[in-house]
């Protein structure tokens, strides 16, 4: 697992190196569409989650995650005319993800699958397919296959905001800051921050509370994903909306809370906030990114990538690695082999 | 809160009367949509997770979840032409819940509310307002207003399916069967079952999983939600697929897994799979409903509702709030009050 947090940087150029010149073509796919559905489990949902952001955010289209059951399980018909469905699944081989794009396409959506298996079903089916160059991913929590699906949503939002420029809602999108993005990772990781604090805050506590918003909501749910497989943590990836709407109650002095939040964004001030309220009730607050007015409000913050809000969950992601990584280790678990898990889900 | 999960026979039958007969109007308002949004939180997202498969099996259409803070935090103009947006708040006062609705209706969505306050906001600036007749509510845990807002949304999906009749997808629901679902309440809540095994099983744990899928996943959310809100218990509620996709591997010897599904459907060999799985996996299971094929699987079930699955998770959370309420006690908490949370919750 370390290896590949440590590949990502270059992961992330070979892929942005396929995928950039190709908006040209995933704009003519979106053209007609106004709603982005989005197709995922797992890691790949949550990415999906980044995704859903960046599209309603920036193209002026709805953009919502699909209900698979409805399809595998229920063999709905719907009417999906003027729907983009975004299939996501890092082997492009779980048959329900790949069974749920061919319904999609059935229902009249047009098709786009995000996958790091070249040659794969799902790839094969779709009309088009942006194929990650993350590079075989061995260890079973998934790092780079994250991380460069995360850049081929990034491209996608770029295709899709040229293709609807002059709507309401949709502005550009810099493919410039996009390319920065690949450095500011390394960055990171070549950063001499200390992980202990938050180690050993989480080390003997059975659950923890993962919480960002807007954007950065992606990458909590990541990195409380990424808690549950490779620490066998009870980590709770919520928004801070959906936490003060109930699960805030289970937050005591055992139960830290990891506050993930880009430097800058109509979502900071709430991530401010709520590390005060978790503090008031007894709990640990910790922080990824949030600047300097996160890492204030918070015990102990790691701090965040250097980049413009869409594209902070990639590089928030990489503190939520480094900390999954290092608590496995101290807990005595090999992180590449947690227990329950293989490396392609079959769901169906 | 023992009190109001009484009084829901009543509170159903009080709704269905007063909306049963509001079809015409709420298939009128459907007539030219392709596409329901929910916008809802907490345990309004729960029921609303319920009205989304209800629509999208048995109505034609797509339905998915709204992500508020594309609304209210990046304030994006998207088109939601052709799209019917439902906003569910108990209060009817959740300021982003009312915000959103307006922006829904800005961006040229038809908007109809379901809430338990008649005359809130949300009610009042709704083109349609579906008011359930729960009555007053006083225990922080939503019991009445949960059940009664899923009678609503089977209302709506009466209303939609009849007003799509001979569209793809979609069959007449049956009234008359919703009609039932008071008496059955009563049956269950009259009928003499043991929770103490399940009980004992929860009392010395830290986390626990509640799994359902299709239907039974949004009351899987909704019991998940009140272990947290209620008993303070780090309880993940997840649909089978999710669980597997990297979540199993928190279940172990200490981490109990709940599993609830109606008696029939497509999903019910999936729950009796995931119990094996689970037991396997050194956790001990616990089934509400699904049967006898679920109870054989599981340690120990609570029989479920005698219902068709379409209505199921109505009297399928039946199970759930008993066990609330019974846990808490036993926790020593008073589940009326629980800490950290207020009856009307502000979120922007």
């Amino acid at each position: 697992m370390r290896a590949e947090i440590e590949e990502q940087p270059q992961a992330l150029r070979a892929t942005l190196g396929a995928l950039l010149p190709r908006t040209g073509e995933i704009a003519a796919l979106g053209r007609d569409t106004r709603h982005v559905l989005f197709i995922a489990r797992g890691t790949s949902d949550n990415a999906a989650v980044y995704g859903s952001y960046l599209v309603q955010v920036r193209t002026g289209r709805l953009a919502t995650l699909a209900s698979p059951s409805v399809a595998t399980a229920y063999r709905s018909r719907l009417d999906l005319s003027g729907v983009l469905a975004v299939a996501l699944s890092q082997s492009g081989r779980t048959e329900e993800i790949v069974e749920t794009q061919a319904w999609a396409a059935d229902c009249g959506a047009r098709t786009l699958a995000i996958t790091n298996g070249a040659g794969s079903p799902l790839a094969e089916a779709a009309e088009v397919a942006l194929v990650t160059e993350a590079g075989v991913e061995r260890a079973v929590p998934a790092t780079k296959t994250f991380t460069t699906a995360l850049a081929a949503l990034a491209v996608l939002g770029i295709a899709l905001a040229a293709g609807s420029a002059g709507a309401e809602g949709a502005e550009p999108l810099d493919a410039g800051e996009l390319r920065s993005v690949p450095g500011e990772i390394e960055r990171l990781l070549a950063a001499p921050n200390d992980l202990e604090p938050i180690i050993d805050g989480l080390a003997g506590v059975g659950g923890a509370v993962v919480s960002g918003r807007g954007y950065a909501y992606s990458a909590a749910l990541e990195f409380a994903l990424k808690l549950k497989e490779a620490c066998y943590l009870h980590a709770m990836g919520l928004s801070f909306a959906d936490l003060l709407h109930g699960p805030i109650a289970v937050v005591d002095g055992r139960t830290p809370a990891i506050i993930m939040a880009a430097d800058s964004g109509p979502t900071l001030d709430g991530a401010v906030a709520l590390a005060g309220r978790v503090t008031q009730a007894g709990a640990t607050a910790y922080g990824i990114g949030g600047g300097t007015a996160l890492a204030a409000a918070c015990a102990y913050a790691l701090p965040g990538p250097r980049l413009p809000e869409w594209l902070a969950p990639i590089g928030l992601i990489t503190g939520g690695q480094l900390l999954t990584e290092a608590l496995a280790r101290r807990l005595g678990i090999n992180p590449d082999t947690p227990r329950g898990l293989s490396k392609v889900t079959q769901t169906s």
